[in-house]
């Protein structure tokens, strides 16, 4: 199934990297760990923040402390606009004109809701949780009343939406494959690490399998 | 030395994250490989697209088609705000409250301006694609007078600048460190694999040094 295009998500210069398809676009959501939030200051100018997210179906919750300037911009329902991007590697041509990154980014335009009721903004907060690291909310203490009056929750309804696509080799002009410079992809991911225990942690506790086990979902599972 | 400070770019919640040190900003502008940049849209709403560029002491070189709507956009001195963020770990607490990221990112504010100069211009797209991948220009096959014409370049002055880290473990309440809870920082960072030829590469053209040994500066070599 597809979002619909519209003017803002219609790729005009390189529609064959333009996907609309709801699975594709939801699998780079949940590959990607933060976002970058897009909206307007009181001054009418742009802003630009990374921050984390989750999704659940066509939605994604946004949070933050009930504090932040951002966050009650952003409870405002003014317009937003939500990036997220991975890299999957440098594309290196025989002419410098033909460089480029192989990415995968998803575009979202719309507006967020402050979430009052307090089910789903426990919902969003586990999916959030979860986003970040799966099996992790059951695992730990839970929100006190207070911590949840201090955060606020943001439902964005996943509407106008569109990826864009890039794979695959250089492409070079027909006249530089002559050349004798070398050309191809050099491929990049995120990779975690050993986890690092805090310095404050009891022995006796072992490193749970969600921590050591740790990988994001990646294109080979999601992919259709 | 350090950016001066405005409202906009003055951290009010957690003012310890805030970064306003020139040489700090300046190298985690040259570690990550693309940006985020914002600007409103003819209709007034943000859009937020991600975007590769090259630093030149205290501005950024941005580029595109010059067939593309937004380097048009960009071009006509809008206010922008352009964002970089790079992800160091997952900070995994007791509680879920306490649950983190490691980053550093850094937020610029202020207007492009089109370069018309042709060897500022040239200047601009060495640096963009050295920013990609060091000693590049020089291996490959040089712009066309066309290929210059179809290219727009941005100059962009870094002048009201921040940026945000947080570093360390999770800071858990008091009261939690009891808990038997597995806590600690999970690291990650962007790895470079090796690299896929070309297929249409005569085998006679070995893997050049400048690929074959690639890697971003990274924090240990740019901290001071």
């Amino acid at each position: 199934m597809e979002y619909s295009r519209t003017d803002r998500t219609t790729l005009v210069r390189a529609p064959r990297r333009g996907v609309y398809d709801r699975e594709r676009i939801h699998a780079i959501l949940d590959e990607a760990l933060i976002c970058h939030v897009g909206f307007n200051g009181p001054d009418g100018r742009p802003f630009v923040i990374p921050t984390a997210y989750g999704r659940d179906g066509d939605r994604l919750y946004l949070h933050g402390s009930s504090a932040s300037r951002m966050m009650r911009d952003l409870a405002g329902g003014i317009p937003i606009c939500v990036t997220v991007t991975l890299i999957d590697g440098l594309v290196l041509a025989r002419s410098a004109f033909h460089h480029s990154v192989n990415y995968r980014s998803v575009v979202l335009f719309g507006e967020a809701r402050l979430i009052e009721d307090p089910k789903q903004k426990e919902r969003g907060l586990r999916l959030f949780t979860e986003h970040i690291i799966p099996d992790r909310w059951t695992a730990v203490r839970a929100p006190t009343e207070q911590e949840m009056k201090a955060t606020t929750v943001l439902d964005f309804p996943i509407d106008e939406a569109s990826a864009k696509v890039r794979t695959g080799p250089p492409n070079d002009d027909d006249a530089d494959y002559a050349l004798p410079i070398w050309a191809g992809v050099l491929p990049c991911a995120i990779r975690y690490g050993a986890a690092i225990p805090d310095e404050r942690l009891d022995e006796d506790v072992e490193i749970p399998e969600h921590v050591r086990e740790y990988r994001r979902p990646g294109p080979s599972e999601s992919a259709g």
